[in-house]
């Protein structure tokens, strides 16, 4: 018999599924459960010694705590209604540091429509697990089995962010823009409310592991390949200017690192303008094909992605 | 400005109920929030450091840590539609371990009647933070404001175990059945969705810091006073004998130690029918008055129940 150490965590994760109800999910960057009266839950832990990057506040570390949980029900397509916070938090830390936490998890949750409704508190190393409830309204949850070749590939906003901060502060680079989006991510809530409304989204999920892993899971799931057109796919300026500045390559900085809280979907291209209606953002990056794994074709090469590291 | 261990637990729970929301609540032994669409949600945190008398097996600390989340949606009155587990697990345990704790969960909740439908885990010194998600179904919540005087106060079961169960450890007695009250509370779900059902109960809540706390709470809540009639008070031959063995007194065994996932409520003493039709066990053991604290008539004489040590 091993230890958790020996197993690893993913593999713990596998194991750990067989204990759940078919509707359940267990994270890291799997969906959330839907269950009984049209719930959605999620649950994810982050702590301090794994996403407390240098530099965070606590603030911050509190807004992330929220928002990789609201992603999880953003990927859904669910209306968030509420938000619990289990703290396990050192008991030499100051108490500020421990309101800041809670303030940040309570801005997190305002922007995406809700609140704070219950909490507890032990002390711990640095633990923050959040779990956050949603509702489908009625609407259909997105997941990702149910893409079908000939649907287009699409993600809700630029990438490589996260990574660009992870990178800029490895190498001491002065980069605010990147920082934040590592800081403080912003989970899809209303972009996801508004994909799954629109009745053409064939498979949804977000890219907390990254782009690469993403593309992985949705071919899995939904028996599929997809191609992925490099030039296509959206980033800011200083993520290139990172890249250049640090040598690791634009494609690994979007494509390769977690971190990221942008949605990657496929939808029936016939309907698009359903999505235009309504006003969401979103880049085609490529479209689904009758494959079994993802390929980007880049100037012309084609090459297979492969999950990333996170 | 002071840090978590100088402000202490209590207090910080206090700081952090100014981020909740009105229908929020942080534990421990607050009610569940009830939220949007009818449903109630609850988390509460156990650790391997506060949690785990000697002698509990992992299973029995799993089930545990679903119990006192599902205690307190019976608290309410609410069915259980869903559990998530955020593990927090010394990398160095062994797997079988994990696999108890996650199946102690699973038997509890099934014993609910749900099961797990997500989680989450992480390296950490031994942490489950639990939410358990229920619905009211249309019945409405079980509050502890809403005693009246005149009203009977009850009990769903047997008192003291637990708190004999932890003095029979430290004493060295041998007693079994104490020993499983501690590490195998049963979380009155089924009683407390009867209660509600039955239109009659006018304040409920679970007993988890112990009765003297929760009566001292529902006075406060409801604004009134309450009379316990100590040869009311049920509780098991076992634990009037570790009273004997162990020298602490039977009234502290059963009023001033928490760990006890009994209920107590109020009703309507008019129409106790329609608790005995559906069946609910329970032992009246006061009534309510027009004052504002409880109080204990033992052989005649008075006392304050005072706050209990947990």
């Amino acid at each position: 018999m091993s230890t958790l150490e020996e197993r690893g965590e993913r593999q713990l994760i596998e194991d750990f599924k067989t204990f759940l109800r078919p509707e359940g999910r267990v994270g890291p960057g799997d969906d959330a459960a839907v269950i009984d009266k049209d719930i959605v839950v999620t649950t994810d832990v982050v702590t301090f010694d794994r996403h407390f990057p240098a530099g965070m506040t606590y603030e911050q570390f509190g807004w992330y705590a929220a928002a990789v949980n609201f992603s999880d029900l953003a990927a859904m397509g669910a209306r968030p209604i509420g938000f619990t916070a289990a703290l396990a938090l050192p008991p030499i830390l100051e108490c500020q540091a421990a309101y800041d936490i809670m303030s940040g998890i309570d801005q997190c949750a305002e922007f995406c429509g809700t609140g704070i409704i219950g909490g507890d508190t032990k002390s711990g190393p640095g633990i923050v697990a959040g779990t956050a409830i949603g509702t489908m309204d009625g609407r259909k949850p997105m997941l990702r089995s149910g893409a079908r070749p000939g649907d287009i590939v699409a993600v809700t906003g630029p990438l490589g962010g996260p990574a660009a901060g992870f990178q800029a502060i490895e190498h001491g680079i002065d980069c605010q823009e990147a920082k934040e989006a590592l800081y403080m991510p912003v989970p899809r809530v209303s972009e996801g409310m508004e994909l799954s409304a629109s009745g053409i989204v064939s498979s949804c999920m977000d890219l907390s592991d990254g782009l690469g892993t993403a593309l992985n899971t949705l071919c899995g799931a939904s028996g599929v390949g997809i191609d992925v057109e490099y030039s296509f796919l959206p980033h800011e300026q200083y993520v290139e200017d990172i890249s250049e500045k640090t040598g690791v390559s634009l494609q690994d900085l979007m494509l390769g690192w977690g971190g990221e809280y942008e949605l990657v979907f496929t939808a029936d291209p016939d309907r698009l303008k359903r999505l235009y209606d309504r006003e969401v953002e979103f880049s085609i990056i490529g479209v689904v094909n009758d494959g079994d794994h993802p390929e980007l074709v880049k100037e012309g090469k084609r090459s297979t992605i492969g999950y990333g590291e996170y």
